[in-house]
Formats: structure tokens, C-alpha cells, sequence
């Protein structure tokens, strides 16, 4: 049983501490996941920390220990530290039990698995809450990943991370130029469904989603540019009823991943 | 033209930036909203501050004229000030031009508009966000409002408020126990459609959503109690492909409420 780290100073929890900037995460290729219910949806899902933080002093927790057991066999660091510990790296008044820093995946094209029929691309996207909420309208409704076009947020945030609510760890995220995606697109023959508030857009229940499809989606504020739109095989729009224009584009992609879904897979 | 203020000390500051607590909204009677398109929605819905803060010292901007013209028309109280205060109050690094206190305004269940053909409730909400886009969902999909069971969450925090996008002034939301909840459901003559992970209940494309149906939602880590679910005539699940068992509240709560859209105003 190794010693529990008291001190906020000590290096380790330092390096941990220092991943919630993009730049040392970088540096790293590391990135933090905290809670017990995503770090055993990554563990399910065949992924170990590299290092591991968690609060000791308490009574024995079986799925604690599960985690323990399984990063040490991965070769991961464990370490028992501190509540107070454990808030000052998530940066949060009430810690989870554990910590964990796993290594930065970013596949290629290549990783977005076509077969399931439907994937989602985000231009710009400039929200980690709308990003995670993505990952998780794609593990919902079976999605084979995440294209993130251009200058997006980081999806290794703590924040996008967190309202993936470990989706990050089941659900491809690739990020790739405009251009390189749309040569990914037609190369692959893949039907690309553009949401764009323009004229000649239908009502997306009345869009076909042929398998497979890519739902394209804009910027929170600028919606999509031009040169995507034009390169898009179907222009879709969301009734609003309401005053509003159109709904958060986390809204928007669940509801047109739900769409492709009911399409692709109707209900019996 | 009144002085520009430019102390944080200043009382009416002090009484904005204090409305950033509940206890000092419900003292007062207000809440904040922020930003030239949210207060421009409000004002379009017929809405003006009791307070408008505004940056000083910037060159005219017609929208910002309109809001103040409007708000001195209805007799309210005007303040030009400098966008570090306009900071301090929104709690922001990036302050919006403009700030208002409005009056909150807390209707009873009659205020629902069943008339749309359905609602939205939601049991014990903890998060401003989920509130937020929930209302934004009642928006989009013409839902007639958006009920609060139980302890929710507050809908006039800023970041109820925020996430909203302006919603809080075109959707009736109203608070109201379980108990006078249902009891105005059966005199109503409403459907109440509850959204549950339990046995028996059927895939929410396959269900009926008659008007007026209200779409009930659990709280985001228990789900509804027993109670609630054992009165509602229809249960419904999201179907769920990946290792999550539930989507976020606000994107169930979306999806279902653009089902009932569907089911009572197909698309043509």
C-alpha cells in the first residue's frame, strides 16, 4: 500500500492538475476523466488510465478497487490521496472519488465506423458541453463517430469530457480539415445531410438518411459556410414553432441522429 | 443624458449583481437577463426591464436605443455604465452590451396552454441548463409550457436564464407539488406521457401522444418516482444503442417533445 498524498504540491498531482489546459494537454497527450461511473464505462470499454487518482481513507469501495486493480495490471500509476486533493485537480467543490489520465486518441477518417449507417461532423464548434452532448447523442442512437471540422473545441476538455458522460471513451472523434473530410465523403459515398437554416432546405422528417449518412452540423452562431453547404447532398431544417430560429445544435444533432435512426432501423 | 456609472459600489449595481443569488431574486421579485438578443426577444414578446444596464461610451447602436427607449416608455429605470461593471453584474469576462432586471412572474397551472396539444413537466430538475433547454425545446416544438414538480431547480438562475436563449419570456413555467400536479392532469383531461426505464414501457415512437399530452421528465440521477410513474397513461423509453442507458434530460425531453409535433401536426 503506497502513501497517501496530502500535499496539493506533490509533482503527480501537479501534472494532473495542469491537464485542464489545452496546452499541457498537448504536451502530454494526456487527458483527465473523473467519476466512478466513466472511468468503469472506459474500463468496460477497454480502457485503463495511465495514471490513476483516488481517495483513500475511506471504506473499501469493490469498484474502486476494481479500477486499481485493473490500471496496475495495465501498467498504470495508482495513487491514494485526499478529498481536498482530488477537488483541487478537478477543480470542483464536491470531488469524485477518482481521477483518472488516459492517453489522447485522435484517429484518423479511417476510425468512423461507416456500418452502423449514420455519423455526425460539427463545423467549428465552439462549445465543450454542446461537443460532449454530441458524443452522447451518438452513443444513443448508434452513431459511428464524431467528425470535428476546422478550429473546434477540444474534446479532451474537462468539461466536454464530463457531459460526454463517457462517451469519449466509446464513440470515434476524429478531426480533420473541411476539405479532407468532403474528399473522405465522396471517396466513401457517403450521403451528406447538411442542418441549414437556408431556402430550399425540407423538413428533416422528410429528408431521406441512406445508409451511409453524415449529418452535418454549423457553428452556434454562424451556422454552416458556404463550400460545405454547397457540397452537401440534402438541406434540412427543424420545424421551430416558436420565436426562436433554431434549437442548440446539440439538440439539433440528437434530434437528426434520432431521425437517421427511426429511418435506417424503424421501430417494430 | 444621466452620468455614466462607473463604480461597482454604485447601489443599483449592488442590487443587480445581488440578483445573481436566489434568495435575493425571491427578496425582489426580479431576475437577470443578459445580452442584446435575449432582451430584444423579450422586449418582441412584449417584455421590458424594470432596470437596463447598458454600456456607455460605444457609438449609437440602434437596437440598444430601441431597448431603452422601450423600457423608459413603460417606466423603467435606465443606466449607462462601462463594461467592466457590466462584467462584475453577469459575473463574465465577456459582458454583453446590456443587462436587465425584469419582474419574475410565477403562474399558476391555469397559465399552461393546453391548447397546443402538449407540455412538458419535469420531476426535481437539478441543472439551470437542462431547464434552460428544455424551455428552448417548448419553443421549438410549440409546446404550451413547462411544468416544475417538486423542488426543481430555479428557472429565473442566470444560467436558467442563459441557457434558455430567451425562452423564459415566451414559455409559461410553472411550479407546482406532484400531488396538485396530477390532480389538475385528471381535470384537465391531460395525457400524461412519462418518460421511464422501467419494465413495460414501449419505444416512444410507437406510442400516442393525443392532445393535450403533457410529457413528463424524472430528475437527472433517479429518474420519476413511483408515484408519478404509476400515474401516467402511457410510459415511454428512447431507445438506446451504445453502453449509456439514458440520454441527458434536456435532450430526452427534446426528442419526445418533437414526437408529439410529429404525431399531432405531421409533417406534409
Amino acid at each position: 500500500m503506497s502513501p497517501v498524498i496530502t500535499s496539493h504540491a506533490n509533482a503527480t498531482v501537479r501534472r494532473l492538475k495542469s491537464l485542464r489546459l489545452k496546452k499541457h494537454r498537448r504536451a502530454e497527450g494526456l487527458f483527465l476523466a473523473e467519476g466512478l461511473r466513466i472511468l468503469l464505462e472506459a474500463l468496460d470499454a477497454g480502457r485503463t488510465p495511465e495514471i490513476l487518482l483516488h481517495a483513500a481513507g475511506q471504506e473499501a469501495h469493490p469498484l474502486v478497487d476494481r479500477l486499481v486493480a485493473a490500471t496496475r495490471d495495465a501498467g498504470g500509476q495508482v495513487l491514494a490521496t485526499t478529498p481536498a486533493v482530488l477537488a483541487g485537480v478537478t477543480g470542483k467543490d464536491n470531488p469524485q472519488m477518482v481521477v483518472g489520465a488516459y492517453a489522447e486518441r485522435t484517429p484518423g477518417l479511417a476510425a468512423l465506423r461507416l456500418s452502423t449507417g449514420r455519423i455526425l461532423a460539427a463545423e467549428r464548434l465552439r462549445d465543450p458541453g454542446n461537443l460532449g452532448t454530441l458524443l452522447r447523442a451518438c452513443d444513443g442512437a448508434g452513431a459511428g463517430g464524431l467528425v470535428l471540422l476546422d478550429a473546434s473545441t477540444d474534446p479532451f476538455s474537462v468539461e466536454a469530457v464530463r457531459a460526454s458522460m463517457g462517451a469519449i471513451f466509446t464513440v470515434p472523434v476524429v478531426q480533420a480539415s473541411g476539405d479532407t473530410f468532403l474528399a473522405w465523403v465522396r471517396a466513401c459515398g457517403v450521403h451528406l445531410v447538411g442542418a441549414a437554416l437556408v431556402e430550399g432546405a425540407c423538413d428533416y422528417r422528410l429528408a431521406r438518411y441512406p445508409a451511409p449518412s453524415c449529418i452535418l452540423l454549423g457553428n452556434e452562431q454562424q451556422g454552416l459556410p458556404r463550400p460545405l453547404i454547397a457540397a452537401c447532398d440534402t438541406l434540412v431544417v427543424i420545424p421551430m414553432l416558436g420565436r426562436a430560429d433554431s434549437l442548440n445544435v446539440a439538440m439539433a444533432g440528437t434530434l437528426l441522429a434520432y431521425e437517421a435512426l427511426r429511418q435506417q432501423r424503424p421501430p417494430s
